[in-house]
């Protein structure tokens, strides 16, 4: 099993970008190592899976990047250091507040003395001020690295480099892996160059299982530090005890259950003797509160504790 | 052959935000009919095709929309109304210009006798400002509407939707259709209910052609519109003789024809009897011109003649 993961990373070579994003990811942790705080890894979004070397298909994992994008900011509320590894264009922490067209109609122009200006509107400004505040504080603290990926090979690179520059953090590190990663893919001597043509009928496509990185990762790449996975299913039925299954498998610390269509009222927090249901009560849904808030608040008092000597 | 896309409408649903849509769409096309302009129907981003029924894998194809939703910017320039039927989170028109963290960081706060206020900061004010005052106006003039898909399902509904209205514009109406939409899928009746299991082993995924719904749209949807399509390759050697071909095999006006790796400096423009490069030269791409202002002048123009009695 161990030669298969390490066969991953010695037949898909290191993405184009990965020296640059390791140097920032190096310079980041150097420097929050120093400070003796806590740091979170939060991966976020879906990952690709290529069908044809020259992209122009490829499959993809269903993810916005809600969960990731909004727990990044309540960790940096609990004052962790965040390195958010996400899927280019999936949500961001902070930025997720204003997207589509809602940008542009924040603002409006003023002329004054032939001068044009533009502001946020005034009726407004008390929504997008709170935000802005935090996102101008964390930019000035440098609290909060954002690394991006997107396919399958480009996160498994960062994610292992990330978990090598954790280790030194001992427990006080901790990753909450939020992204949906691709448990198929088409290994690279299979794939064809150039884009795939329809003249000769279907292709059939014939996937290969990725290797389960979240073995080495706990037992190789950082033994110490505090583990949480997420699962999610679209059977209720077989939620926890797929949870117990992979908390046994890969002795990890913490499983984040969820159920596609409530995910964003409800999840079930799985540990090795504990189960506990998290869930927003029609008020606080009302009162736009999110599960992510709760979710963050469970997972950092737990990391509290598995610190204290 | 026909049989054939009409099986796919009765094998496949109608999404359930159709019906919206559609009603959007009678609105808008009936309060410019009046008007006597011309009106462009523009296609952008790629297409989903679900491996599941609730779905957390797709199949999708590569594109960010930015043909797309450059090319709107400039159809509403030369006065066209615009229907841009585009991929959810895929580029729009005017906000292309803010993506990522960017809008944030446009942004300032200041503090007026203890109120708080929020500008975009007066040394990007004039680069915000063009595209905040063209995207005011179109929205005055209600001369562009959005509407958004996901799935292969949800786009040809609606592409089917939309041609039927446009028929009354006869010659004034154009097609530009820029998405990415896919050649395969997975039938309905061959997908499985729930998330596909890894424990079982990887699956073989067998997909099925997509009916080429460029053959109903030139011959019975919209018989007299200007009907554009867009051929990407990876393989120059292939790039005029499949543009060519499809210009045969539907019967349209015009396609345009593009490489993946330089698609954003150079396009081949294909008719049934001419063969025009357009390319930004290094000078263009320094100053920023986008190719979609060549092409759109290209085509609006050939617009133009092929409308005139």
């Amino acid at each position: 099993m161990s030669i298969y993961w390490e066969e991953f990373y010695s037949t898909h070579a290191a993405p184009a970008d990965f020296g640059d994003n390791k140097a920032r990811m190096e310079e980041f942790t150097a420097r929050h190592l120093a400070k003796m705080g806590k740091i979170a890894l939060i991966t976020s979004g879906g990952t690709t899976v290529p069908l044809e070397h020259n992209t122009v298909r490829f499959v993809d994992n269903f993810s916005a990047g809600t969960r990731g994008s909004a727990s990044a900011e309540y960790f940096l509320q609990e004052d962790y250091a965040v390195i958010f590894l996400y899927r280019f264009k999936s949500l961001e922490p902070f930025v997720r507040h204003f997207m589509g067209q809602k940008f542009l109609d924040l603002l409006e122009i003023t002329k004054n003395e032939g001068a044009s200006s533009i502001q946020v509107k005034t009726n407004v400004t008390e929504e997008v001020l709170p935000i802005l505040q935090q996102y101008q504080a964390v930019k000035k603290s440098q609290q909060l690295l954002c690394v991006g990926f997107t396919s399958l090979a480009d996160y498994l690179w960062l994610l292992r480099a990330a978990c090598e520059l954790l280790t030194p953090f001992k427990t006080r590190a901790l990753l909450y892996l939020a992204a949906a990663v691709s448990d198929f893919y088409i290994p690279s001597h299979q794939m064809p160059t150039h884009k795939m043509q329809s003249d000769s009928g279907p292709p059939t496509i014939s996937l290969q299982l990725v290797p389960k990185m979240l073995k080495p990762l706990v037992s190789l790449w950082v033994p110490e530090a505090f583990v949480v996975s997420f699962k999610l299913e679209t059977d209720e039925t077989i939620l926890i005890s797929k949870a117990r299954g992979a908390l046994e498998k890969y002795n990890h610390k913490m499983v984040i259950a969820n159920i596609l269509q409530t995910r964003k009222q409800k999840v079930v927090v799985v540990t090795s003797n504990t189960v506990t249901e998290l869930l927003l009560t029609p008020e606080e849904i009302q009162s736009d509160l999110e599960i992510e808030e709760k979710i963050v608040k469970f997972v950092t008092k737990s990391h509290a504790v598995f610190c204290s000597p």
